[in-house]
């Protein structure tokens, strides 16, 4: 048997685990909660036990894992293994979880932010596999980014890179949650393509969206593909958006391949057409010759294979 | 006596040479005809002989020189060391030029375009020494940028990255040479600067502007000093669109360090201080913390000082 690492992806409200292969293939993966409301020690408890408990159904030992790598939602030291901030799970001090962790689990682990690990994991064996330069953009709730550049992960100076999520689309548009206005995330979220259409709704516009009790992105796509107008117009605004978005990131750093993922992305062809067609018409023939517009394909199981892939991938 | 290497810097009207020490000073530096109409063997002929003179006039032979770095103004194949296309230079053919400079001076050689060593020039040992994640922008004619990244050149999956120039300001705005429009080029370049006095002037606009027989950077950036509302007013849009891609260039490489250099850069204070505002205002705080915007320091040397680097450079 080879090697088994395992990828601990954690979020607000519940921690997914999997134990992969060295081809980042998943051998065993569970659920649990965060319960985050326990404090930071509960939550590293839980993490701790919940690893071994994988690893044991899975019929391993421990000392047959060789590494965990987590994925964590805030901001964080990468190269330190410390966060500096987690404000959904309500950590607002410096936790240096990776030393924490490795001298509970006596192996190596390292950390990485939910976005970067989760473009990790489709640059690895998700929608970028065999791919060098690849740029990762999740339409959720918010605008997610991860850049694999040269086959790395790229941080930047103070680990703040790859957040495509925060570029200006419309100087003057929507205040954003980062204290700036108009950015990407403002318009080609879930968030952004749902407040536009509420908006129409109470600006008094004719949409079938005004009889729909709560108006969601799936809804919007429906509403497009029956011809509605309003649906149509925030379709069109929010792919138009990350358009210009992605050719500004092709002419800077002329990725082979955009990966989309995230909620948003479940419409499919629907989302992924238009988005090819309108990155086309944007963006400079040099800049977007050979470069592909895919649909990520790993789901919610790219952080946690991501995750394992900090350790587990080889490099070039 | 240390290492030396040589660095060229192919213009389309002139070549610099310079032979380099191992931490990027000058020790000798020469400026020659690039005598372009005399063909690829006419030019490549006269680069052999005159890094050749340059060594020899340094007193140094030949076997001292432990290698050639190459800027190149055109479309390369960097791994392959081919040229694809000089347009300034009339090559439209491929040329394996480093295969045919190694045969010449049988001495290691490498090749990049003009503004990437330009950019690895000022990182090594100008504006941005010691300091590993570095966005470089020239303001000349065109806007041309490089970007250092974890120590790095970043030339992306086929060679195009870093052209910042070419990202999108105003999706409606003027033709740009690429074929798109509202490039920041067409608005932040000394071209764009001159042609947006000259629409004004044409306008019939008020300005000291229209009695300047020939309008150039240096006139509008003296008119503005003085008040003039066409100069301030055209100075201001150059910045502010350089402010509003460098803010994108924020939230996804989160570099260190802006280098401005190129001719516009001249100005000095009066192009850095605005532009260091108007970026503050507009990037989102977390990617702007600790960043600077800093003037280029090495003048038309950084090409053929980074030319050098791409071998003389110790890798971390």
């Amino acid at each position: 048997m080879g090697k088994r690492w395992i990828g601990i992806d954690l979020g607000g409200t519940s921690m997914k685990l999997g134990l992969v292969d060295s081809h980042g293939n998943t051998v065993l993966e569970m659920e649990k909660p965060t319960l985050a409301q326990e404090g930071v020690d509960g939550v590293i408890g839980r993490m701790v036990s919940h690893a071994r408990e994988l690893a044991k159904e899975a019929g391993l030992r421990w000392a047959d894992v060789a590494g965990v790598g987590v994925g964590l939602p805030g901001f964080l030291d990468v190269k330190a293994g410390v966060v500096k901030q987690l404000t959904n799970l309500g950590w607002h001090e410096e936790v240096p979880i990776r030393r924490l962790l490795e001298e509970a689990w006596q192996i190596p682990v390292k950390i990485d932010n939910d976005a970067n690990v989760a473009a990790l994991g489709e640059a690895w064996c998700g929608a970028g596999a065999g791919v060098d330069d690849v740029v990762c953009i999740t339409l959720g709730t918010g605008v997610g980014g991860g850049l694999i550049l040269d086959g790395q992960l790229l941080h930047g100076r103070y680990g703040f890179a790859g957040e495509v999520g925060h570029m200006t689309i419309d100087p003057e548009g929507h205040p954003c949650n980062c204290g700036m206005r108009g950015c990407l995330e403002t318009i080609s979220s879930a968030t952004g393509m749902v407040r536009m259409a509420n908006e129409a709704i109470a600006a008094g516009r004719s949409t079938v969206l005004a009889d729909v009790e709560k108006v969601g992105t799936k809804e919007i796509f429906a509403a497009a593909a029956a011809g509605d107008a309003v649906a149509l117009e925030v379709k069109k605004r929010a792919i138009d958006a990350l358009a210009q978005a992605m050719s500004a990131l092709s002419v800077v750093l002329n990725p082979a391949r955009f990966i989309i993922g995230g909620g948003v992305s479940y419409a499919g062809e629907a989302l992924i057409q238009p988005l090819r067609e309108a990155y086309a018409k944007r963006t400079q023939p040099n800049a977007r010759q050979g470069v592909d517009v895919v649909l990520a394909q790993l789901g919610n199981r790219a952080g946690y294979i991501g995750a394992a892939g900090l350790l587990a991938r080889e490099r070039k």
